[in-house]
């Protein structure tokens, strides 16, 4: 018995760059074999179009793609066996695995368990496969999984029952805050049911409102987790397998950090905002400053992710800016480098209150003119968007999306919104994280109370409860599906709770005109909760 | 051998309000018992949820809500058997249809063909039944199926075989314009394959961006079409059958206007606006009146939903709107009776180039000035929208929305979007026989050549093919899924082929954050048609 070495492709393969997407796979398993002695490389889940194409996969011409590429890849990788993710069509489609071997596909795997629920829809797209693979290379029998199938139970077992000594599972599966910790969980699982040790590769990048974190592991069959790749990063990880032992053992592997949870999540929001913008071919960003602590963290990220000649920030005053928000907005963009505007919007507002003072005559004054602030700014950021080519960033988080404290087509323009699915307190805990590094958060910003400055002396509290109660309800409403009830009886207030409900309830219209953002929870707005707007449902 | 008499509910029972639809069920069940004679009555799919009702079937409150409905239900219904459809919670959930009859509930059958295409999800929520049932009512055997059974061939295949005379199908089947000649070729091929009678009964309403439009059917068993209840009109249906013949019989069913598709497609589009603003609890709806053709039906449709003094009218002009355009809009609002304002925005959008001078400073006018214009004038009806509590209606079209000829946060401002499905061609058909009934809208307005009026004398083909050919290639690619080298296959310019496929794809960005809108083709923008925002597939 001796020992055999693979690779692990902990990269992107962006969505629909299907020749793109082969000559990367091309590239690495080039180097796989020179440079890391590998016998075997596999590329993440649907490697071929990315992950998910969504109804792409209607498209005949597309699919033809896919099988154009595989084809003429087959006969370039040389010297090394590769496992490939594509669509595969034969009458209907499938999620496939090919094995490239030999200057020709060996093999195809067709995915067992079709994930249709959370943010898939695999059902919609593909029929699923019956039966397992195990594959022989250097000696050594590997069963082949994708994704789901290790989620349950079945395919691992036939796997293990056909004689597989180490399961290799390849995978696009998206991050959540939570979701390291249930990968773990689950692999530790299958690997001591079958007492097999099991190579997981997970795809890396940004797709719309999906995050893929990689986070590849490599779990022993007694269960231990024998090496963890970092999040977020893209890399080309080395792997020996030991046939006496059965064991994984990782070659050279990064140091990962894994000890500060925020590290990883605000890793994945740089990494939504950079393949967001550059995948889109956008130029740079811009985003209104308000002084506030949504803008100044969604800045922060901005300049993270694209370096600070590529982000422009603009504060819009008017008299209800307090000289507070002037002060640090400027200072913030002076700090980070940032090309930085200010755009008074009073003569605007002006002109909008005299048009509409005939039809207005009699009406006191209510929202209508704080929207008419909100969407005077939500005008020229497009305006300077549609100028410049930067993409205009919404600044708006996961608290003010589910009870519709923000403004349609105001605050909420823009094409990309990265705090979308973070709670306020989140906001805050991870300012709080990234200003200690290096002060790119103004403290003034993080300790002053939060205020839209709509009217004077407005607070976010005038209307809401505050945040750290509002954000357990959401939390348990949302993520948890508990009811107003279930909610009460955990000790929230009736009234409170209700109120709360009801502005997730009828703020659906907003939502559904929402920007895409980066998913970071356990159930996110948008492709993962699909609620009907017209509803009687209260 | 006798006859027995039955009635089918063709009615509205809107998505989440569960207490509302079981009183509705109980009142029908009463008329049918009383007024019709019938000794069944059977109410269209998950009458009491709904349908769809989306995620809401993931809220353990919601589907206790309506397993206490059902169960408050059976001992109101008296002196009649009942078909109710209901989410059915047994550990999963099914979609299923329960049989009231002497006060309990007799049995309950799971529907066993789940869609999960085009607009359906029904695999993220439901779990498919296994078997089927026939069950007995006045000495007759009758099949019951839930609509998607039908279009699968082994649920009437297995009903006929445990010894169905009558095969009873409840339904949500949304309307397309294609959609009751699918629906009757089907009813067609089942009756005749198994040699059984057939009766649909199909909700009607709108539901966000779906119409459900009744047209509910009786088939005979050699495939005869019995009798075809009207679209999009709410009523309860009797119908006898006849045990020696095995036959179905309208009684006393309303003449339908099946002779011209307009027909029915206006009556959805007048629905779905009704629908979406009465369920929604608006007072009336406002829209900008811009004197083109697509303002001028937005306009006649929404009168007709919701009467002249539900709507108001908004001409926004500026410099580039002509003589023309002040004049027909004003005299169509005038010839309709609705509230008319006219509110110049030339300040508006002075004050914008204004205040950005200093950053646009030597750079041209280019798009970014038209855009301003769209909107500011979104920006004004949305602050009127806002004072009044009218909703917002969006005019744009699918030939727009296609190729992203239409402002986002401008022209695309709005709550819903009557014509969101409608190419540009259609529009002008709908609103050709609109105006020929009683001239609701301007001959001027429908021969003119349409113009989005941003600059001096623009016309859309300064920018686009001539609609004709622009709605062929957008029909072929869309609903067709062609490719480019098929369209330029069937005869169509290459180049401009593939510079309208390459419109509709970086447009996606737009289409996500666009307001619903009735779908009336095939494969309508939104749930219908998921694409990836980005994407590396041109």
């Amino acid at each position: 018995m001796t020992s055999f070495r693979f690779a692990l492709a902990q990269f992107d393969f962006p969505v629909g760059a299907t020749h793109a997407n082969a000559l990367r796979a091309k590239e690495l398993a080039d180097k796989a074999r020179d440079q890391l002695k590998a016998s075997l490389i596999a590329f993440p889940e649907l490697t071929l179009s990315g992950y998910p194409p969504e109804d792409l996969l209607q498209r005949p011409s597309f699919l033809e793609a896919c099988a154009v590429e595989l084809s003429s890849l087959a006969p370039r990788i040389e010297g090394i066996a590769a496992v490939v993710g594509h669509p595969d069509t034969r009458g209907e489609v499938f999620n496939a695995a090919s094995l490239l071997r030999g200057g020709a596909v060996e093999w195809t795997y067709h995915k067992q368990a079709l994930p249709n629920y959370t943010v898939f829809d695999e059902k919609r797209y593909f029929r699923a496969g019956e039966h397992s693979r195990v594959f022989e290379i250097e000696g050594v029998r590997v069963g082949m999984l994708i994704c789901e199938d290790i989620w349950e139970a079945e395919p691992a077992a036939h796997a293990a029952a056909a004689g597989a000594e180490l399961l290799l599972v390849i995978n696009a599966s998206p991050y959540d805050s939570r979701q390291a910790a249930t990968r773990e969980r689950l692999l530790r699982q299958r690997a001591t049911e079958n007492d097999v040790a099991i190579a997981y590769v997970n795809l890396v990048g940004g797709q719309d409102d999906l995050l893929f974190d990689g986070g590849s592991l490599l779990v022993q069959r007694n269960g231990h987790i024998a090496a963890r790749a970092p999040s977020f990063e893209e890399m080309l990880l080395a792997v020996e397998f030991d046939s006496a032992s059965r064991s994984l053992k990782a070659i050279d592997w990064p140091e990962t950090d894994e000890g500060d949870p925020h590290v990883v999540m605000y890793a994945g929001l740089v990494r939504g905002v950079h393949d967001y913008v550059c995948k889109n071919h956008f130029s740079g960003v811009l985003l209104g400053l308000s002084g506030g602590i949504d803008s100044a963290l969604t800045l922060a990220i901005a300049v993270d992710a694209l370096g600070a000649d590529r982000v422009t920030a603009v504060m819009m005053p008017t008299r209800y800016t307090s000289d507070l928000s002037l002060h640090e907005a400027k200072a913030q963009a002076e700090h980070l480098g940032v090309e930085y505007h200010v755009l008074p919007i009073e003569n605007i507002y002006e002109s909008f209150v005299g048009t509409l003072a005939p039809v207005f005559e009699g009406r006191a004054p209510d929202i209508t003119e704080e929207n008419l602030q909100s969407r005077s700014r939500g005008v020229l950021l497009m305006a300077m968007s549609n100028k410049t080519g930067r993409l205009l960033l919404s600044t708006g988080n996961k608290s003010e999306m589910a009870v519709g404290y923000a403004t349609l087509y105001g605050d909420m323009c823009g094409a990309y919104a990265p705090l979308k699915d973070l709670y306020k307190t989140v906001v805050y805990d991870i300012s709080r994280w990234r200003a200690g590094i290096d002060g790119a958060i103004p403290k003034a910003v993080i300790e002053r109370p939060p205020s839209a400055e709509l009217r004077h002396e407005q607070t976010d509290q005038d209307s809401l409860p505050p945040y750290d109660e509002l954000d357990a309800i959401l939390e348990r409403f949302i993520e948890g599906e508990q009811s107003a009830e279930d909610i009460i009886a955990a000790g929230y207030d009736d009234a409170t709770v209700r109120r709360v409900i009801r502005m997730v309830f009828v703020n659906e219209f907003k939502r559904r005109q929402s920007a895409p953002g980066p998913r970071v929870t356990t159930k996110a707005f948008g492709r993962e909760r699909r609620y009907p707007i017209t509803s009687g449902w209260r």
